[in-house]
């Protein structure tokens, strides 16, 4: 079985979207990612750190989904990473109201020996230090990495950013921050100067908008399903990532083709997890309503045409 | 061969993007869906209005286009719709800085008599008055009857828009007009409060973002082509109409599937409107270069997939 290692954050979240607001439940990057490529047959390892408040029937959920935590740090008398958030009326934009790092702000990863020949490496949206050090304890180089990143690190770790993505095959990344990264409005624009910075392939993220694939001169283009009802978007990117790089990892094949198949799964899982809060839906979630909704995915973009 | 009756504006444009502006040139949205339709193997008129101060070099260049310009009324006294507008800078939204109605102000369309049993009637943006009235006109009942509309009619004239609605059996709309029409912020929501009001067939704009169909329980969903640089988007949701609905014309098929092919053939032509100013791109525009663009869409959307 091939094996996917993960780094991200395990976090606490607190949400308030206009349908109701949560205590603290689990969330964060690496807990997306690795619930999503768990719907893959793979192997696959969470690189991360919580605190000593982090409960025991979290952790036996990511064990129970086939997720190795060995390389989970539990900093006993530390306490995890909370984020809270509230999403504006459209849910397309929202407000950090809280962010403790807790014991992320001195986090080293260390990667499970058993991963460091890991076939693929999903570096989850953490500091660019953080996920260059994950790269240098491989001993052998990964058919294939993939990093995600957000604006954050572009306002405050550029150069160690800049380092990190010269070293990884795609990157993950919403429309405004390839903007931002590139300087550049049009995305084929911005996706031509994100190749020149390191990787081969640029996806470009735009929520309900759906997602751009990008390899030099080739693009496809995957859309988000359109849905009666977005209840909380939270952890839709770092799951779209986990259901990518699942995919990629299962059928070990990191043609262009493969990867528009691996958008399609990870916009697929994405369009269940925003159906409720936090990651109890993608918990729920069965085989057949993953398949049922590929055919949708299927019927929603497929045409015959002829040319004129 | 196949009649497709047209009604919209037939005017001067004044245009001011971040790339450059114009003097008035050539643009109305019925001159926009009648350059679009004229590019499948069908016959078509356009009804609408112009004044003594219109080109003949303009007219020549419609009829140059194989449509009728029987029932385009010249008003020798009067002068033509003038429309002036200026965009932002992402080109997403525009701030409208003249609206001159002038021999507009007092249309009575007049559908010409072979024309009045068209297969397909495209009712362009224009006061829903305007459009009724065409349809009163028909002595045939159409295959198929579109319409387009916009806010604009929603605040001014909504009985009358809604009356109109009724009658037709695709809408085509924004997705901002779309949300205002239904009060229902959800497209997927709001195509289904629109089906209620009439049509059985609900296209929602998004501009670069693509444009959904929906029919019933049925979505389709075809992305715009992403672009190094769009120029100037006068005229691309007209442009896209006319595509739709000469393609029906020609294909003399309304099943879902085929609409599916028209929405593309809209998309493809509306792709190349936005590369120069006004109207010049399509004016310039070569089969083979439509075909070309073609083959892009399906590269751009299709893909293999294997249910897990």
């Amino acid at each position: 079985m091939n094996k996917l290692l993960i780094v991200g954050t395990v976090a606490f979240d607190a949400i308030e979207t206009p349908f109701g607001k949560t205590d603290k439940i689990l969330g964060g990057a690496g807990t997306f990612i690795g619930l999503s490529a768990s719907h893959f047959n793979i192997k696959s390892a969470i690189v991360s750190v919580v605190g000593g408040d982090f409960p025991q029937e979290y952790l036996d959920l990511l064990t129970a989904r086939n997720i190795d935590i060995s390389g989970l740090e539990i900093v006993k008398e530390g306490k995890t990473f909370f984020w809270s958030g509230k999403y504006h009326n459209d849910l397309n934009s929202r407000d950090t109201l809280v962010t403790e790092l807790n014991t992320l702000a001195d986090f080293n990863p260390v990667v499970p020996q058993n991963f460091t020949n890991a076939d693929v490496v999903m570096l989850g949206n953490l500091h660019p230090l953080v996920q260059s050090s994950v790269l240098d304890q491989m001993t052998e180089k990964p058919k294939l990495v993939v990093l995600d990143t957000m604006n954050f690190w572009m306002d405050c770790a550029l150069p160690e950013l800049l380092d990190v993505i010269k070293r990884v095959d795609v990157i993950t990344i919403n429309d405004e921050e390839a903007r931002q990264l590139s300087g550049e409005y049009s995305l084929v624009k911005a996706a031509a100067k994100i190749h020149g910075m390191g990787p081969k392939y640029v996806v470009i993220k735009k929520g309900e908008h759906g997602a751009l694939l990008f390899h030099k001169k080739e693009v496809f283009f995957a859309p988000a399903l359109p849905l009666e009802e977005v209840f909380d978007p939270t952890g839709a990117g770092d799951t779209f990532a986990g259901g990518f790089a699942g995919f990629i990892t299962q059928s070990e094949n990191i043609s262009f083709e493969n990867m528009k198949s691996a958008i399609i799964h990870g916009s697929n899982l994405a369009s269940f997890c925003v159906e409720k809060f936090g990651t109890e839906r993608m918990l729920s979630l069965k085989k057949e309503e993953v398949n049922q909704r590929l055919k949708q995915f299927k019927a929603l973009t497929q045409f015959e045409i002829e040319l004129q």
